[in-house]
């Protein structure tokens, strides 16, 4: 099914479309917007001129905790340089909305605006709230088959990015799919979320138990379990980081401990850094985001 | 009386404060936000090396209908541009709050949030409702007179910019007073407020009566009326108008009279854009901000 067109946005030269469809996975209505860089908006009104060439990569971008499709969209600046490469940028939203489960939006870090990106096995989460299905199949698969978006964008082309509960969103869809995405990056992102209070609030409510328990769910959504495991070869991520992240101080993110992974099992292609004096914003988000759109044009060809 | 400093926040390289202080204008606090470069975070912390030629010189944006400092600090991208070249940007608040008159916040477009950067005359706003006052004499006097900004900002290199009724602030606060800014720059501005509803409705309010009634007050505050009368010189202009603003659609900017009486006066240096497709909206704003700060710096000495 198509996408439904909501609003189209004039933006740094291209076009953000304000979309919306119904999803099976979360069986309720997703919103989502689409940026297309000015090098798509000749395609999209002549799709006879697309062509393998001249079709566009895209970058997928993950929100963080409340978050909805607008906030980056507005905030975040991907377009800026993303439309002098000529690359196309998704922001998807961070959970189903209207199932209305008891206790859905009672907190701001679980339920409504805060689906983790993984797929739950509890219930009542277990039916709806499987934004890993969502993000990782359901949405790219309807984008490109989109009679309309499908025949300016090139599916073979895609990386993904993301901000905290995003970023953690972005290296798990990477790092559980090796080779799906030709790179990832993240902006203070939750990176071992089985070692901090939002992750452990999420998993036990989303995947169950304690970590010892659940199945060993846990493990596959966690970033620095996952890179244990990573058979890829180099790694193509760039973490960005504030030191006065309050976030990142008070242990929920952890990058060190996904650094300490990654270099225990000898992985490498992970840099990570620590950008002096900034915090968890998207100030901190709009200031590095043309580093980057640039780490993702660099592994999609376009650099 | 110095700032009041309520947040420090690292945003391209340089830092955005958060501040507050009480007008005497307004006779309420004042929240305004200070972006400084990274040119004047060495002078801050070590003020016996400002000096004249260290100094760095200041864009004052204002910002439209119902928008606090914030807005323009999070979605504008000034700082993007302002950052690489060494300008100091100020963005003021809208209104006086917390004045609590009857019926200030019964409208988007008159009372709270919608000062109009006028001096009103009619009671109650005649009480409070200064915003020309506040913005070309308080606030920048106290600024600079700041011991700790003061000393790293350049008094003599000042220049004004603004979006839709802040585009209006800024023109009228320009033509105004000859020789006090260096340059103007205004996206989407009420040009011709005299001749359009959000005007009419203001300057009735605030300003009294007709436009042919309130003592000729409206002329002092039409950007359209006061470009007739200009001696200035150059006139230093830049104008961007998105041509699918529905604002602008509506006749509330009416851009073209600006131009028209500009043209029948024989003032030169204004340059009216028309970009094709953008609407009101941030996404406009931050297209084209990289432009607008290029256009303040040329005429403040950085380019």
């Amino acid at each position: 099914m198509p996408f439904e067109i909501q609003a189209e946005i004039a933006s740094f030269g291209g076009k953000l479309f304000k979309l919306a469809h119904q999803s099976t996975e979360t069986t309720t209505p997703m919103a989502v917007n689409l940026f297309l860089p000015p090098q798509a908006l000749t395609n999209l009104t002549n799709p006879s001129s697309a062509s393998s060439k001249t079709k566009v990569p895209l970058l997928i971008y993950l929100s963080g905790l409340t978050c909805t499709p607008n906030n980056c969209s507005e905030k975040g600046f991907f377009q800026h340089r993303a439309s002098a490469l000529g690359l196309a940028i998704l922001y998807p939203d961070t959970s189903p909305r209207g199932l209305n489960y008891p206790g859905e939006s009672d907190a701001w870090d679980f339920g409504v605006g805060a689906g983790f990106y993984l797929d739950a096995v509890q219930p009542p989460w277990n039916k709806g709230y499987r934004m890993a299905s969502y993000i990782s199949r359901e949405l790219p698969d309807t984008l490109f088959g989109d009679p309309k978006f499908g025949a300016v964008l090139d599916q073979e082309r895609v990386s993904i990015t993301g901000h905290s509960m995003g970023g953690h969103g972005a290296l798990t869809a990477y790092l559980r799919e090796p080779g799906r995405y030709r790179s990832v990056s993240a902006f203070a992102p939750v990176a071992n979320p089985s070692r901090c209070a939002w992750g452990r609030k999420a998993f036990g409510g989303y995947l169950g138990g304690e970590e010892e328990e659940g199945g060993g769910k846990w493990k596959e959504y966690d970033a620095t379990e996952l890179v244990k495991g990573w058979k890829g070869g180099d790694l193509k991520a760039l973490v960005d980081v504030g030191t006065e992240d309050g976030f990142y101080k008070q242990g929920q993110l952890l990058p060190e401990n996904l650094e300490k992974a990654a270099k225990e099992a000898g992985v490498e292609g992970l840099t990570v850094r620590y950008q002096e004096g900034y915090d968890h914003s998207y100030y901190f988000m709009a200031t590095f985001a043309d580093d980057h759109v640039n780490h993702a044009a660099k592994h999609l060809g376009l650099l």
